[in-house]
């Protein structure tokens, strides 16, 4: 149970539900996932994260799988319970199996460990790496 | 400089060597990084981690620029400024320009966000979201 | 269930029973919350952490409610779920609302952003935002 | 120097001189941080973060002064050098003095403290401190 | 319920049972931990990831006990609540008790505060702890 | 140079003086490093943090090199450069050569890995690794 009370859809009105009717439409989904409930206990959050999102994940030059990779790859170094379920969930939709997964959190693994040899020995970043 | 004396191509012997050589050869450059110097104080550790990334960085489901985009994804959530830069070098010269590196930066940064709010108000996991 | 087996106040004696009775009069509570039944298994560390605490909590340039406010902050950028539960209890009974956690919120969540934005691209500090 | 290259407000046009302007403007500064110069490298990504920014800042319950604190708490809590000396630049502005400032640090390193005493022992939460 | 389908011993074939029953000897255990039977939906990381904690678990110039205290120090640093239990598990077969988790817990705890002290004021290294 | 001025040994009185006379006499150094001049610009801070770091860093349970060796530990995986600059030097002053130091760091490094496999399959906690 979280910390606030969550906004049900239908106990929502104005922003609040304006902001769940386009969740349930551009995610192609029937129902509004707790997080969105539960950020709806600020509205101004809410609206903004949820504006946030929908122009950051839409596709660019990455596709939308690319970026749910790096969304769970962020959220399982940060261990963020939710997000590692929700992001998960969204990137098998896209297609991502235990393979690709298994790839990914090796990835994830390996940079979190040589991330902390590098800032343990504080090594100097190598001028050929910098722009010149 | 970093805590330790690194160990420069010149001086290397044994194991050290045979990894120093293996590195230069696998990623076709012609210098031995700071990283891969600095480690080389222990050089089992030099070894282990230089055999386990050319395995886990290997194109596998996962293509080497999506992976390389991940350690930078990692490496900014963590704030290695050394990673930073060699993998926004590595992941450059596979073909990352400044769009994709900003639509990169645009996911790490939210997800950073939206993680912090979801942990925050310790948001429920949606039973949708496990598996079955 | 802790890694360790907590210290009943009816079980608690010499240092661990002083420390349980200053947590009881000065929070003006009735129980003693698991955390300090937990570290009291290491009286030491209970009775610094809880000094500490007692000294640092204390109003002075900033007032109660702020410090709670910070403390949420650290807690929902750590992802510490005890902590988050107990100061945002804390932050409630001296008045916080669901709108100044809000904001809270969107300021914690909005700074776990620009953070990795600004280490990420490792931006350069401004001269002028530096001492003279 | 960044890892792509800033973006100087002689150099912008169309939307990042439109943001650039109205950081002047809002801000009342005359000159534009480094942040944002190296974030135009991904015009989106400036124009998202700026306006959430200036959204996210904007005084409500909490006041300008205890947002640029708890920006502070963030982002020494995720040691972002770069944020670290911009908002304790805004805070001075503000009126943050050193004692005011030692207070803060000491809230931030106390539950950082906390923070893994909690985490490290698994401490359970206290049901009273849930909401009901 | 993990976000894979974990592998159990009587399903395992091939690399996965080959692992399988080297852990169980080495380790002198009767049962796969949840931890191997999870990242055994991809191979390759069970194999890499067990053959690394081997090596590097042995006893060398820091014994087993100092290494599991390491390893707790981490997990509650980063909060792996699986890790912390885990590897507290370890430490006590090998004789850990509550005054030295007690004893380890306040050293955590105590770096975590001081390293956002440092942090946050940003502290300039003195000269004299750099290698000369 | 830090966000507030530091006070020099000179300038000290009160509170500071005393506190920095310990510090030189309990170290047996004949310099204050430059972590207690900084936080010296918030006298009760300063006070505070050396009587907690005096009293869990004396030798208990664990020795002092091993409690450095901790110290490391968490300042390599937060990366606090000072820190980890500090406790190197003073674990090298109690006898740490590289190749303790090596085992150290992998031992950090392996466990920020396991930490975020563990975390991002979301592996579940053996019942048997819990007290009974």
């Amino acid at each position: 149970m979280p910390t606030v009370e969550m906004v049900e859809y239908e106990q929502s009105e104005g922003l609040v539900r304006e902001v769940y009717d386009d969740i349930l439409e551009t995610r192609n989904i029937t129902f509004i996932p707790n997080f969105w409930k539960t950020i709806a206990s600020h509205p101004p959050t809410l609206a903004r994260t949820w504006n946030s999102i929908k122009e950051v994940m839409a596709p660019g030059k990455l596709d939308a799988l690319t970026k749910e990779l790096i969304a769970i790859a962020v959220s399982a170094t940060n261990n963020c319970e939710y997000c590692i379920y929700s992001h998960t969930a969204a990137a098998r939709k896209q297609g991502m199996d235990d393979e690709m997964l298994g790839e990914l959190m090796a990835v994830v693994g390996m940079f979190n460990e040589t991330n902390r040899l590098a800032n343990g020995y504080d090594v100097d970043v190598d001028d050929v790496f910098r722009r010149h």
